[in-house]
């Protein structure tokens, strides 16, 4: 994995993707005692990071192969970031959804153009349901994180960081990710090790679904006990990707760990001092910058806000705590 | 006024506002059956449009003069807007603000390292107090909209709508602009006649507070019968300003009123389509987008979201809609 990959899918997704703002607040300032950033992916088509790597895969594929379709597996962000990604490429898209994933995002992905297959999370397996219909309708299969071009997608978030930074006269920081499977995380870290050497990339999870953080520490690919259940539904993934995990151990920091409170705490302050709307998943990283100020060593931090993809309950909820 | 005074706030606004991302979402666009852009004005410093007229109108008092200080008198957000400017600028701000307004909008201005003085909105004038008060201190009045360089700042909001309009292919629409007392609609709309002659710039008002939509029928500044009560707090000015009206009346298409209802579905729009939190007062012109189609020719339209600050329990309710 190379930055040019990251600078080619930038130039595909030039004109389609968003560029989405870089945030502050004095107030959250003042809550870590450092200067905190916002990178404000929620407000990213479809609202989450996950276009960026759909587009990015989808458009690499060649034409006559493109035309016959792409599949796709995916708790909810993913799939809405393929079924648009299809849509502006005029191709049919097929989405295997876990059936207990937020009724809105099924709803956003059918109502996106695609056609949306469901399965049982505990008894089947995505991974051989995605395979066995790809083969069989001759579909391009575009895995959520585990494939170079979305990885170098997810990636251009990084060239977007390097470049705020640079306005904002920001040269050292930490940059805190949400991390489940790791695309994200270790496009960032590709782009930002070659851009900003004095930026430290590190994934941030939830407890009981720490995987990377985990595999990180040990040097080996961990997996998690539990396999759904958490706060943070879009960002819980088995285990490390086979693609993602070696660019994370070369590129990244240490991980963080925050809690599921921390997280709702954050989603609160987000909504009243940015005025952006972030679900459990996308608060992982601010939640971190906010709360756990003993864990990285900057004294600006940068978080990726990866998505606002929330269900109202969880989001009345979550602003209660004001 | 001359679009040269809004370029000139424009430069003197560099590096201090944020350029506010213009966004969409096929859903909404669906919903109007027009192609919708939505100017997310509730991510500029302090959650307000307010800020850039706040900050032109300080930036260009003669320094000698600056140095002793500010006032201003406001329902909120001007005055967390006048509140930061001064900070910026390393000068004292005295914000007269009602008792009744938002408790979190009183605790921001003072956070933010004003001085508020609290007044009886129903028995007392604010105008009266800010003068004597100005006076006594020799204080420079920064008023919330009636006031050459403060609709110079909020007409910046033009030039970038200009600009962005141009990147997205947008040749003709109706620009939606929440109105109270008119300085953010005769700013918008000066900018916009002179960059965009094909771009019409409309006032968009909360049922019961049509004070702009009922001046520019008549053609004389008509008032409201009610000074307080309504959802949109922010916005409820008792007619138009004296600078402002004239500007509208040469630079504006007719006006537009929207319910309560219809302000309280558009917030849980934004919500779950956009990711943004607005405030009432700052959603009347994506409620007018949405559900007053009939209202407007142009087949793509611009709202305007001109704050995000919102009550907790308000939005609550909000989003109970979905």
């Amino acid at each position: 994995m190379q930055i040019d990959e990251i600078f080619e899918a930038d130039r595909r997704l030039n004109n389609k993707k968003r560029i989405t703002p870089l945030l502050n607040s004095p107030f959250l300032d003042e809550i870590a005692d450092r200067k905190i950033f916002i990178k404000a992916e929620c407000l990213q088509h479809t609202g989450s990071f996950k276009f960026r790597g759909a587009f990015s895969a989808i458009s690499s594929i060649p034409v006559e192969k493109r035309k016959k379709g792409v599949i796709a597996y995916s708790s909810g962000n993913h799939a809405q970031g393929v079924a648009l990604a299809a849509k502006i490429h005029e191709i049919h898209a097929t989405i295997i959804m876990p059936e207990d994933a937020p009724e809105i995002k099924i709803n956003n992905t059918r109502d996106l153009g695609a056609e949306v297959i469901l399965y049982d999370r505990l008894s089947e397996s995505r991974e051989k349901i995605g395979e066995r219909i790809s083969e069989e309708r001759l579909l391009s299969l575009i895995p959520p994180y585990d494939h170079t071009d979305v990885i170098a997608g997810q990636g251009t978030i990084g060239l977007e960081i390097a470049s705020q930074a640079d306005e904002n006269g920001i040269e050292k920081a930490d940059v805190l990710v949400c991390c489940g499977g790791g695309g994200l995380t270790s496009g960032i870290a590709v782009a930002l090790s070659k851009l900003m050497p004095n930026f430290v990339t590190r994934p941030v999870e939830p407890e009981g679904f720490d995987d990377v953080v985990r595999s990180l520490k040990s040097g080996e690919r961990q997996t998690n006990e539990k396999m759904s259940g958490g706060l943070c539904d879009a960002i819980i993934t088995p285990t490390p990707g086979e693609l993602t995990f070696p660019l994370m151990k070369k590129y990244c920091g240490e991980g963080i760990v925050v809690t599921d409170e921390e997280v709702m705490k954050a989603i609160a302050l987000a909504f009243t001092r940015l005025r952006i709307v972030v679900e459990p998943g996308g608060a992982v990283a601010l939640a971190a910058a906010l709360f756990h100020t003993k864990s990285y060593n900057n004294e600006t931090v940068i978080a990726v806000v990866s998505g606002g993809n929330i269900d109202p309950d969880i989001f009345r909820k979550a602003i209660e705590l004001i």
